[in-house]
């Protein structure tokens, strides 16, 4: 089996042009097969206030009202994916743009109303590779935003960590995925003060343990839990940590294990 | 050698959700291969107001400064362009959303300022046929927006009629293309007042005759010149009408020749 990488970037990059430029040199030059998936959120909430929607966000998480759905899908889906789509032709890396209702990659369902109401917001359902397999197989690497539909014609706002996870187990059936998180910090942190204090190898059991002596702070949980799911679901390898870290193999960060 | 029907609609059907509807229900249900083009100048300067950015237009023609770009590559690559192609995915029609910059597919060159500075607007200079070919090969339809890019990473902004004939004339080196423009009318009229007065076929010698009697409006000059440009350049056949016209062949429509 083949080796696809696929990585996660999210606002500290996006939002950061020397960074992004960096981390865009970096993806040309890295081997195909790979695939990218961005987020953006700093980017919404801005033309969100430019044109008087107030963001709304309760623990962590974008109420996407319809106005702010079509923000999302103005912002993801046109202004940062078509903008890093053109960044990597200009850098000869052929690519693609995708949200998740191109090539039906992914059909979601609206989040069902319990305590809160997410408004458009997306869970994942299903995920079709065909599309995605034809193109990687002609060395063009996918670009994912964190946008998906339900099938039915609605776009829906999904998390692009998920989107990322959710991607990388379903092309483990076809490729040796080797999954990235690239964030603004090292890795996890065993001290949140001290970037040098990354925490190797997290698995369930160290996960427990982690939560038990309260050294993960509460942003950090669904990530690691994501990370440790995609373990258990068939992707080879899982790593969060900072933006160089998917393209030069010896550098500190965390890597996930069963 | 296959026949691709190419269809490029505009303002008219996009900001009509009843007449967007009907079309897309008669897209979906045309076989494939198949590829569609579409506009939407008006929703642009909707957004453009909404953001305090008056739109400016010179001979029809957008200006397009950094601001404008933005906004149409948000409401064109995003709003519209996904919005589309979950409508059609809807309707168990598998797409992919385009810009020029996705897959390389449209190269453009900022147009030189002489009398007008048109700012961010692209004219055509290559098409990569390679991804389009491997979607349509898989019975997947390409939905391009009017965008197209430098190859340096920059992002232009193109009109949707040249975009269409383009990409049909660098097609019709693998199929035998049909490349149909809906627009409001039944197609070119004799007579403006008249929605009957359709001028059935128009050749070079013919475009200059109805040029000379002064019988066609100004707006309608550019896209017959582009039409039978298209005819010229290798597209077997083109044809103007309105958002029926590709799916139903009795139709009354306009029909160039060479």
């Amino acid at each position: 089996m083949k080796t696809l990488k696929i990585i996660k970037i999210g606002g500290n990059i996006i939002n950061n042009e020397v960074l992004l430029n960096e981390f865009l040199d970096d993806f040309a030059t890295l081997e195909t097969p790979k695939l990218l998936v961005h987020g953006g959120g700093k980017s919404a909430s801005e033309l969100s206030l430019k044109m008087g929607v107030e963001p709304k966000m309760v623990n962590g998480r974008r109420i996407t009202d319809e106005e702010t759905l079509e923000i999302i899908t103005m912002v993801y889906g046109g202004k940062i994916n078509k903008n890093i789509v053109a960044q990597l032709q200009a850098r000869n890396a052929n690519s693609v743009g995708f949200s998740g209702a191109d090539g039906n990659t992914i059909v979601a369902l609206k989040r069902p109303v319990k305590d809160i109401d997410y408004g458009f917001a997306g869970d994942v359902v299903n995920i079709n590779t065909e599309t995605i397999s034809v193109l990687l197989a002609n060395n063009i690497a996918p670009v994912f935003c964190a946008i998906t539909h339900n099938q039915k014609g609605q776009l829906l706002n999904t998390n692009a960590d998920t989107i990322a996870s959710e991607l990388a187990v379903a092309l483990s059936k076809e490729y040796k995925v080797a999954l990235y998180y690239c964030f603004e910090k090292n890795g996890v942190l065993s001290n949140i003060e001290d970037d040098n204090s990354v925490i190797e190898y997290i698995n369930n059991q160290k996960f427990e343990q982690l939560k038990n002596e309260g050294i993960i702070n509460d942003g950090m949980l669904p990530k690691i839990h994501n990370c440790l799911q995609s373990i258990q679901k068939g992707v080879s390898t899982v790593h969060i940590g900072n933006n160089k870290m998917p393209f030069e193999p010896h550098i500190k960060c965390t890597t996930f294990q069963q």
